[in-house]
């Protein structure tokens, strides 16, 4: 199973829920070009309940037509604010995530230079080598041998993981669309109004840009329920483009 | 008028369009702060074509009840790979979102270090100094002295930047509203009806995270049309919290 490395990411933690077998890779995007190529699994981060959607995975989602998501696994996140000899450093190394989810907490602290890096865990990485401060996983804080200045208190910090691979999963009890619409007046309601004259609540709605052009979307929809033939066909009538991503368990 | 520095950024392009007057700030969070404190003009990234809406830029007007929404300018954006000499070097500075938009461009280029910094000005500043390359705006690479290696062509490149006070503007022929509704099936689609049966065009439809309580949201909403007492009071009926932004023109 490919995950978003380096080691000891949040993504790694993820991984290991589902295999012991676990490979990191350098980006989200490469791992659905893996994914894809080699018929293997990947996990993925979705969305977070503080910062939202993880764009890169919506993104390449859209993209890959013949990757689905197979399980999705509701992770909670702590984050620590460590360092080597568990003292406060002039230097903070973070990714631009925990930043975002740590702001208030970091704001308190009076920190000279905060320096961006891509992930936690190299994050970690360079406070240890530049004795310096870092916002990480417990993971990673043990694998670099750090101490914890503090646990940085960010309530309600969930992250959502997804399982994905080449083939689709159509018995979960939540489903993953994504579509296009065309740009006029009720196009978007008359999705919704089929969702409505079924009976199922959705669960998450996201618009993301379609990058070809300018200001135009691409809807993301997640439902409860699973694969639903019928309900399918009817939402082929009012998209552009229809894509089902899977119907999969939430763990 | 406030904007996001340091100076040489996009946003400073963006305040000098509607002033000479213009003061770096720190954060966008920060600028939402003088705004409402100082009863003065910001301007703030609302949304990029190719990356989607700015977070803190949406959760801000979300927060603060009595900011609102004067104009929007659609920037074209022009991001330039740059170094002291012209030349080619072995580390490059960058920030987060610039990166997102070049990523197709950078993978070609072979970079042996990439250092993430929070913005593409200061990407410029530590390039000069550290005689390094960046990726930043023309206005940055002729205010640092610096030498463009390569124009980065990113097609379709445009930021939407907010003029916002705390005076509402009414008579624009474009409209924001924030509203949050019950987790239950038909809620959305209750919403959208309204719009639906007065014949209005949704040009932006986002959920952000409440972040107050896990996977619940409220919804960011864009229309065709100024401001209309009849409209709202309908939607009034079918939202839980429903807070009018401003009509404004696009320039």
């Amino acid at each position: 199973m490919y995950y978003l490395g380096p080691e000891y990411s949040f993504s790694h933690e993820a991984a290991l829920k589902f295999s012991n077998k676990v490979y990191p890779t350098k980006s989200i995007s490469e791992i659905f070009y893996i994914v894809e190529k080699e018929k293997v699994f990947g996990i993925v981060p979705l969305e977070n309940s503080l910062e939202g959607p993880i764009h890169e995975s919506l993104d390449n989602l859209f993209k890959y037509d013949n990757i689905y998501i197979n399980y999705v696994y509701n992770m909670g996140i702590k984050l620590f604010l460590a360092s080597k000899d568990g003292k406060i450093r002039d230097t903070l190394y973070t990714n631009h995530y925990a930043y975002k989810e740590s702001e208030e907490f970091i704001k308190n602290l009076n920190i000279n230079k905060i320096e961006f890096v891509s992930s936690t865990s190299e994050a970690a990485r360079l406070a240890k080598e530049n004795n310096s401060m870092c916002i990480c996983s417990k993971l990673a804080v043990e694998n670099y041998g750090l101490n914890i200045i503090k646990e940085i208190n960010t309530e309600n910090n969930y992250t959502k993981f997804a399982l994905i691979s080449n083939k689709p999963s159509y018995y979960g009890n939540r489903s993953i669309i994504l579509f296009t619409i065309k740009n006029k007046p009720g196009a978007l309601y008359n999705v919704l109004k089929i969702f409505y004259k079924e009976n199922i609540n959705l669960t998450m709605i996201y618009s993301r840009p379609l990058k070809t052009i300018p200001w135009e979307y691409y809807f993301y929809l997640e439902f409860e329920g699973k694969y639903n033939k019928k309900l399918l066909e009817q939402l082929k009538n009012v998209t552009e483009i229809l894509k089902f991503k899977g119907s999969y368990k939430i763990l």
